[in-house]
């Protein structure tokens, strides 16, 4: 559990540095990446390395907090971009100290829906 | 860990069977629930129970995947709702057994980033 804590940690960490060889080094060969809000998939390391490689804007990644047993984890972060600012999530599968899969979720700001208003603050 | 994790698998499945005295026994008395998207938060179980007896159509929720470690977890799951279909993910912290904060997020679709056509594939 603690390893693949501090994995997720490298994980988020090696992008924000744009360490790529560190970043690769943490990966499966056979990683696939996918976001199923768009479903896109990339399988291969190489291909998910290049995509965060390519990714444009000064984005920026904050771990907020990380979950994690032996071989699956989560990462709810912060990210930054071009002056915006937001939650992702991103969900892992580990198999003997490498990163087989990633999964990740980046939602979007929304009204309260009407009619519970007496329920809820804002902030 | 295996505690918290049925404590979530309890959550959901509680909530799916509109089972409230069920779903209020799992949750600390002082219960904080946040919706980031949106900025709503309620405090406390009374308020929280109500939100989501309240919550309007015939909503149905079956879980993916759950990550837990002693004091927090995570669970992905999908809903339904009035013929849509989604994902949702909720964070739990967790002390002596009861859930004493929920944050969930509700990511919605969108379409791809053009440019890196050449990296994915769709499903």
């Amino acid at each position: 559990m603690d390893d693949t804590k501090r994995l997720i940690a490298t994980f988020l960490d090696s992008l924000e540095r744009r360490d790529w060889p560190g970043f690769e080094a943490i990966l499966d060969h056979e990683v696939v990446y996918e976001m199923p809000q768009s479903r896109e998939r990339i399988r291969g390391r190489q291909g998910y390395v290049q995509f965060n490689r390519d990714y444009p804007g000064d984005w920026h990644l904050s771990p907020h907090r990380i979950i994690a047993e032996d071989d699956a984890g989560v990462a709810w972060f912060s990210w930054t971009l071009d002056g915006e600012t937001g939650d992702g999530i991103a969900f892992f599968s580990v198999v003997e100290g490498r990163i087989t899969s990633v999964t990740d979720f980046w939602p979007e700001p929304f009204e309260p829906r009407p009619g519970r208003e007496h329920l809820v603050e804002r902030w």
